[in-house]
C-alpha cells in the first residue's frame, strides 16, 4: 500500500473497557487528509510540528496542571506525552514521530522508558527516532522547504508557536502555506472525530444529569462543580474539562465567565434561585461544552419558566432552521429575535422586534455569540480563516467565534442565552433608543434573576444538525428528572449503552 | 498602633462555613516577620513582588488551569488573584497591594470589578492602587533600593523570577537580600500557618479513607483519583491537589512518579494487588502529601504484611525518634535501617545491616529521600539555603530535599518506602558489593510486587513529632477500615468536627 493510506492497526487511546476506543487510524487519516491537500500545492516540502511542553507551576517542581498535548500536534499525531517532534513527508505521506531521549535514571521516577518501537505499537506511527536526530532524519529526506505552523488564533489574539530544533537555519522555512490548510482541515470533522465527540458529549451529558440530580438548596456552587467532575472522570474516564467550570447561582448566572480564580463558585446556592451550569468534558483533547440551566429547588417558578423557555425558543429555532448553507450569523440574530419576542409577550419589552434588534437590543440580553466550532478546542480554530465571512461589526453578533456559512461535517455548540446583566441594563436605559424598548418596572423586577444558557452540542449533518446532547430540556423533563419521575433510560444511546 | 503590627481584621478566605476560613492576619503575621527581619539588614528599603499570571493553553483563549497564585507572593500578601504586585515598605511596615485595571467591559464576563477599597476589604491591605501606579507610588515611597526575589529552588532547578514593570530602571534594584530571608522565615510555621496546614491534612485524610472504603479489585487506578479528588472538593472545598495524583497498583507502585501525563493512572487493580496512593490537596495554597498503601481486596497477604510492616516500622522509629536538635539525615538512616532489618528478618536479605546501608543498599529499595519541608509548596523552600547543612553525596541521602536539623514549627513528611523496582534489583544483583546482601530466589518473588510508601504530615513541637494524618495505618486497622468494622469517628479531631 501507499504510506499515504491509513494503516488497519487496531491499538488506541482509552482509559479501560468502561471507556471508547480511540483507533489510531483516527489521527492517521487526519495526516492523510493533510497531505491529499498540502500535494497538489507543495510536493517537495515536510511538515513539521512541535508538540507541547510541560509547563512548571513558577519555580517549583510541580507542573502547572497534568501535561496535556498541543491541539494541532494532537490532530496530526495522536501523541499525548511531552516534548515530542512530528513530522510528515509530503510526497511520500510517511509520518515521523521524534521523542525525547531521557536518561535512564527516569525509568525509577517515571516507569519503563518507552523505546522507539513501543511509540510505534502504542500510537501507530512506523518512524520514530529521537529528538536530537530530528536535524538528520529531515536533512536525509532532502526536501525542498519545512512547513510550520504559524497563524492567528482569533479567539485568543495569540499565535502558534512554529517549532524550533537546534540547526533549523540550514532548512528553508515556509511558515506561510500550513496554517490556513490544516486550520481549515480541522473545521471538518471525521467519522472517527465524530464518535469520540459524541462519547464525551455523553459523558458530559450524564456528568450534568448527576448534577441536577443531587444538588440542592444549601449547597455551594463548586459541589456541583465537583460532582461534575467526578462522574466525568470515575464514569468516562475523562481527567481533564475542557474549560474552567461555570458554576453560578442567582445573579452569579449572569457573569458570563464565572468560576474563574477571583469568582471560584464559592457562593451558596439559595432556595428558588436558577442555576446556570456551564461545563464540558475533555477526552484525549476532544471536547464538550454543554450548559445546563435549571431551578435549585426542582421546581421553576413563573419568572423562571418565562426567561427558560423564551432562550429554549431560541435553542430550537436554530436546531431546526440549522443546514448546509445557512449562514451562523443568521441563525444569531435568529436566537436573538425568539428571545426578544419572548420577552416582550412575557412583558418586559415593549414595541417592534426587528427595531429593537436593528438598535442591537439584541447584545444587552445577549452579549455574548450564539456558538462557536467545537473540537480540539472548546472554542475550535478556523473561524475566521481567509476566504471565509470576516468578523461582523455589530454589537453581539461580533463577538461571534465564526460567521462561516454551515456545512457537513461542522461540530458546533448552539447556546442562547437570556441574562438580567446590570451594567448592560444601566446602560440600555440610559439610551433613549434602547430605553424606549424595556418596561422598566418589570425588567427592575429582574435585576437579580441572573441569567439562562441553554448550550448543545450539534454535528451538521447532510440536511440539518444532529443535537448529540442528552440531557432534560423541557421545563416538564427538568422538574421530573430533578423529582426522580424521568427515567435515565431514554438519555442513553445504544452507542453508549454499548460501552457502559 | 504602629503600622507594622498586624491589624484586627475579621475577614478570611473560605469556600463556605463547612470549610475552615483563613483570616487574613496569616499573610500580615508574615509580612511582620518579614519586616522585623528585613529592618536590622535594609531598613531603606522596598520589598517588591511580583504575582503571577494566567497562563494560556498554547495559543487557545483556555488557560493551561485555574489561575493559582505563586507561593512567595501568596505567603506574603494572601491574593488569589492573578496579575498583582506586593511592595512593603521596610521602614513602615507599611504595604501596598497593587491590581490590574481592567477595562469596564470585563464585568459583564468576569463580574463585578472589584474596586481598591474591595480588595482591602477582602483582604485587609490598607493601601491598594493599581498596577499602573506602580513606579510613582514606590517613587514617592523614596527608599534606598528595592529588594526583589531572585534566588535558586533547590528542588526544580529554577530560579524565582524577580519582580518587573516599565520603569524600574529608575530604582536601585537588590536582588540579592530578600531571597534568603524570605525562603528561611517560610520553613517556620506560624500557629496560623499550623491551622490551615491541619485543616488541608484532614481533609486529605479524609478523602484518603474514603478512597480505601471505596475502592475494589476491578476498578480502574484513576477511579481512586477521582473519588480524592471529590472528596476533598466536594466536602473540603479544595479546588486543587499540590501535585499529580499517584495511583499505582501492583508493579506500578514502584514507579515513584506514576499517574504523569505518559502512565496517568490507566491501569486495572487487581485482586491481590498492593495500591500505593499519594495524593494531597491544597487549600489556598497549603499542601497536604499523604501516602496510603493497602491491599486492593482489603486484606494482606503474609508477603505485603512483611513489606509493610517493614515500612511502617520505619514510618513510627522516625516519628518516635524526631524532635528539635535532631539531623534530618539521621532520620533517613534510621528509616533505611529500620527496612534493610525487616527485611533481614522476612529473608529477603542477609548479612550486615550496617554494612548493607555503608554499600549503599537502601537506596536500592528506597531511591527517594525520608520527607521534604511541606507548606505553601509540596516540596517547601528553604531546604538547602547558605549556612544550612548542604546536600550529602551519598546514593539516597542525596535525593534528600533537605539535611536540616529540626526545629520546632518546621513542617515534614515523613515518608519511608520499600519498593521492587526492576532496574534497580539488576543493578543490585551485578554488583558484588550489593549482591552478596541480597537473597535472589526470595527477591524473586517480589519481582512484581510493587511498592510500599507510608507518608505522614507532622509538625515539629518542642519536643517531638505531632502526626497531623488521620488514616488507618496498622494492618489490622486498615483491614478493619477496608471491611467496615472500624468506625470513622477515632480519625476525627474535635477542631474538624467544629468545622465539619
Amino acid at each position: 500500500m501507499s504510506s499515504c493510506e491509513v494503516p488497519k492497526n487496531r491499538s488506541g487511546l482509552s482509559m479501560g473497557p468502561q471507556t471508547l476506543v480511540i483507533p489510531v487510524e483516527l489521527f492517521a487519516v487526519n495526516r492523510k487528509r493533510l497531505v491529499e491537500s498540502l500535494k497538489p500545492i507543495v510536493e517537495d516540502s515536510i511538515v513539521l510540528l512541535q508538540g507541547g511542553e510541560e509547563v512548571p507551576f513558577y519555580d517549583t517542581d510541580i507542573t502547572y496542571n497534568i501535561f496535556r498535548q498541543e491541539s494541532y500536534f494532537m490532530w496530526t499525531f495522536g501523541v499525548t506525552d511531552a516534548g515530542c517532534f512530528g513530522a510528515i513527508d509530503v510526497k511520500t505521506g510517511n509520518a515521523y514521530l521524534f521523542i525525547p531521549r531521557y536518561p535512564e535514571e527516569y525509568a525509577v521516577w517515571m516507569g519503563p522508558l518507552l523505546q522507539p518501537n513501543d511509540f510505534t505499537k502504542k500510537y501507530g506511527i512506523p518512524n520514530v527516532y529521537y529528538v536530537d536526530e530530528l536535524p538528520a532524519i529531515l536533512g536525509n529526506l532532502n526536501r525542498g522547504r519545512l512547513l510550520r505552523l504559524k497563524g492567528l488564533n482569533t479567539d485568543s489574539g495569540l499565535t502558534a508557536k512554529p517549532a524550533v530544533f537546534e540547526g533549523i537555519e540550514k532548512f528553508t522555512l515556509d511558515d506561510e502555506t500550513l496554517f490556513p490548510v490544516i486550520a481549515d482541515l480541522r473545521v471538518y470533522k471525521t467519522e472517527q472525530e465524530i464518535s469520540v465527540i459524541k462519547y464525551v458529549v455523553a459523558v458530559s451529558s450524564y456528568a450534568h444529569r448527576q448534577v441536577m440530580k443531587k444538588i440542592k438548596p444549601g449547597n455551594y456552587e463548586y459541589q456541583g462543580e465537583s460532582i461534575f467532575l467526578n462522574a466525568c472522570y470515575e464514569k468516562g474516564g475523562c481527567r481533564h474539562v475542557s474549560y474552567t467550570c461555570i458554576c453560578g447561582a442567582g445573579s452569579n448566572g449572569a457573569i458570563l465567565h464565572y468560576g474563574h480564580a477571583g469568582a471560584p463558585n464559592d457562593s451558596p446556592i439559595k432556595n428558588g434561585q436558577i442555576c446556570l451550569f456551564d461545563m464540558g468534558a475533555n477526552y484525549y483533547g476532544y471536547c464538550a461544552d454543554i450548559t445546563c440551566s435549571f431551578p435549585s429547588n426542582g421546581k421553576f417558578t413563573p419568572d423562571q419558566k418565562l426567561v427558560y423557555e423564551a432562550v429554549l425558543n431560541a435553542n430550537r429555532a436554530v436546531l431546526k432552521a440549522g443546514k448546509p448553507g445557512v449562514s451562523w450569523v443568521d441563525m444569531h440574530i435568529l436566537a436573538n429575535k425568539v428571545v426578544l419576542e419572548d420577552l416582550k409577550k412575557g412583558g418586559l419589552l415593549q414595541g417592534n422586534v426587528d427595531e429593537m434588534l436593528e438598535a442591537g437590543l439584541g447584545a444587552i440580553f445577549q452579549p455574548h455569540g450564539l456558538g462557536h466550532l467545537l473540537g480540539l478546542d472548546v472554542h475550535d480554530v478556523g473561524g475566521y480563516l481567509k476566504g471565509q465571512p470576516e468578523r461582523p461589526q455589530k454589537p453581539g453578533v461580533n463577538k461571534l467565534r465564526t460567521a462561516r456559512v454551515l456545512e457537513k461535517g461542522m461540530v458546533l455548540t448552539i447556546e442562547p442565552g437570556c441574562y438580567f446583566i446590570d451594567p448592560l441594563l444601566d446602560k440600555a436605559l440610559s439610551e433613549p433608543n434602547l430605553k424606549k424598548f424595556l418596561v422598566p418596572e418589570v425588567i427592575q423586577r429582574f435585576r437579580n434573576f441572573g441569567g439562562v444558557r441553554i448550550e448543545d452540542n450539534v454535528l451538521v449533518t447532510d440536511n440539518g444538525l444532529e443535537d448529540l446532547t442528552r440531557v432534560p430540556r423541557t421545563v416538564k423533563d427538568i422538574e421530573d428528572w430533578m423529582s426522580g419521575r424521568l427515567d435515565e433510560s431514554i438519555f442513553l444511546d445504544e452507542e453508549i449503552l454499548f460501552i457502559w
